[in-house]
């Protein structure tokens, strides 16, 4: 495929010779002739001068001398469609649904779905179409999975949440009786889940993950907490019972929510932040206890130069007055 | 059932009419005619005004205008008994070993044991009787699980703890070799264990989950550590080997213990705390690293105003003295 | 196995009478007649004392009065060899590749390898000799596995990385779309990995676990994360996707280190850390945000004694000087 041609797949501008080959797409550290990379990030601004690569996707506003660019508003997402054209999903090495998968009869999975072996799908449990279940899956009865849903190696769906009601005995031993948990998951379209993560049922109703959700690897979420459309939870995040999320909320890696909490639509939080206040739309959240980006910045440097600030406490208690030194600034 | 007739089902007091039939169980907001709900948390009291519950189970000092009530000293509990008169637990849809559970011919299973298809139960390991263990568990083998033990699915018991000795090699070379773990798990009775949580087993000797104990998704117990009866740790939760915990200890969302430590009976773990010392019998443990909870109060509340401290700072230093502004206060 | 011949198969020297029979090791408090234990951490000095052991493997300088020593420069490595000896490794239950693993017709696995039911290996996937793949764990395609290769049940490796390009749609939502991830995963020779864990392919070229890497359970590798040798990543730790860890690198309990860095050899990052920043060689990184140790020492010190912090300050603004408060000191 010529440089032009990929211009034209993926809508992006040419800038410089539109009739190189372009056979493969790369990093920039590791491209080499044929290949087209791509650069989303300025922190990479200088590999355009070293990178081997035959041409890179930009953004508009982006220069280099020597080499050919492909300038799109969107560089990254230009770039996945130029993988998609050149290279295309992985292929799956299987169609239907695999003699040793654990399909209950009275499951219905939907068209064009792949169930890889060792998948267990329980009863009365509902699988769209063109879903991919990875080997090993585990849906436990009544859930509802919508269409176009991946589900990675070894994850857990519709599990028992974790509900316990805690009652002495006649001895005055504290026993923690199970809470039947008789709800379900409901999966919605165009989700993926990552390997061994685990979604619990709802003690009542349901938990749901929104349509287009990304929950990562190693990801949990509590019984009856509902997920917007469109979130991104990177791996081993942690979502607790009865917490609703909006649309589009974004999680750092470990970052937690505890339970009952509402998080509005669009709100970021960072990795391993945590989460135990409600929080308006689109708010930016940094920390355990988590605090409003620009307070937890301000927190977070003077955090880290406490030694500095005792000092300059010490020099008043000695009698000292104004400081020389200046205030620590937020870089972290 | 009537609300009479769930009232003596349950130890409650009916307040108002009791003739009501009561159908299901439902959560404050979600709650319609002919359905229970319950309030446990004080937080929730005004949706006691606007539920459309027929009834619902409260603490005996908590008072309604127009909706029935079913008092209870503990009514959390009491609920969890209401769900099980009117719906039961989810019914298991086998009996006995699944065809496709993988059972070593010399490890025992229990009567009543429920083994779902995909399961793993290693040479010699002893499974009690009533339990129940979810698709694609696996025990390795020598391990003992006592009666009534609930494994949800891709769980895995009796892998090898985390075991290395490092020692240069003649090149000078650091290399971790494997130390046997030739222990064991012992499982206790009526513990349940969550989707994808591990449990070590020992390097000598056994890993201990002490009778009743509830551990959440993705929990993880390393090698010789040992839990109490009655500990709650919820998902993703890490224990670090030689750990003992004593009887009922909880732990919140992705908190830890580290290695070789004593946690006395009664502590409870603050969500994402980091526990690196011992802890005497019913402390309250917060933050990381932990502090007793009464100092992390004060901490976290100093640690989110630190901008404000620094200003008093600057104030002195500039020639202030008594300031207006207040003491931060604890509100986390 | 007399102590004597024990000494001489692990390299230790004999204090006390070597004639002893030697038949099992064990832990120093649980210890017996006929057991050897050892003591590495001058911790547990006291129980050299009190122990029941018949013999205890101690460093060079270690003394005790009435019980038989073995000296060696590296206690638990030569603990380590004893245990070897006296117990050798667990038996695996099986040999070759059992008939319910699901391997697909065109991989490879190498010679002497053990292949556990419920196991999965896709196309093209190689494994090497001498491997050990414990039930149910999946392996996705095109992957390479060295020798001596261990993965515990339910580990997942090879499943997409997490990669989406968000873009808004004709009604201006934002859309994430899948990136192909079209790379792989190797794992050099002599790597363990934890039940649980999961290792992600890369979007283009390999996500690398270096040679003799050790990962705990629940461990998530990103895609395209580059592991020199000799790693030890303990339970629950976080790779995020395109980093790198030289060799070496030491990481506790729920530690984590973002996406895009660089970290350098030797460099030991305590539990819970959370690193935002590339790290040179051999350093010590401790907090979340991580600190180099010294710093973060200091910090969390004056951290956990921030109301007193207040309190000096408070003192200052009432006109107080000179405050007989004595510093706080690093303890933690």
């Amino acid at each position: 495929m010529t440089l032009k041609e990929l211009a034209v797949a993926i809508g992006a501008e040419v800038v410089g010779d539109g009739s190189i080959e372009i056979e493969s797409v790369n990093t920039l550290d590791a491209a080499g002739p044929g290949e087209i990379s791509f650069l989303a990030n300025v922190r990479y601004n200088k590999q355009l001068e070293t990178t081997g690569a035959s041409a890179v996707i930009v953004a508009p506003n982006v220069r280099a001398g020597g080499i050919a660019l492909l300038r799109h508003k969107n560089p990254y997402y230009a770039f996945s469609q130029a993988v998609v054209k050149l290279h295309g999903y992985r292929k799956q090495h299987q169609s239907g649904i695999h003699p040793r998968a654990n399909i209950d009869p009275v499951a219905t999975i939907g068209e064009n779905t792949i169930v890889y072996p060792g998948v267990y799908v329980g009863p009365r449990t509902k699988i769209g179409r063109d879903c991919i279940l990875y080997p090993n899956v585990v849906i436990y009865e009544d859930c509802i999975i919508g269409d176009r849903v991946i589900i990675h190696a070894n994850a857990s769906i519709g599990q028992d949440g974790y509900g316990f009601a805690p009652a002495k005995n006649a001895g005055g031993e504290v026993i923690h009786h199970k809470i039947p948990q008789i709800g379900n998951v409901v999966i919605e379209d165009d989700v993926e889940i990552g390997a061994n993560a685990t979604v619990d049922r709802a003690a009542l109703g349901s938990t749901i993950i929104g349509k287009g959700s990304k929950l990562g690897d190693l990801v949990t979420v509590g019984h009856n907490a509902r997920l917007g459309p469109g979130c991104l939870l990177v791996p081993q995040v942690g979502i607790s019972g009865s917490t609703t999320l909006g649309h589009h909320v974004t999680m750092g890696g470990q970052s937690a929510v505890a339970g009952h909490l509402k998080i509005g639509n669009g709100v970021s939080i960072a990795g391993q932040a945590g989460v135990i206040e409600d929080a308006e739309d689109n708010t930016i959240l940094i920390g355990a206890p988590a605090m409003p980006g620009s307070q937890a910045r301000r927190v977070y440097a003077i955090f880290r130069n406490l030694p500095e600030l005792v000092a300059r406490v010490k020099k008043l208690e000695e009698g000292g007055s104004a400081s020389a030194e200046a205030e620590p600034t937020a870089e972290a």
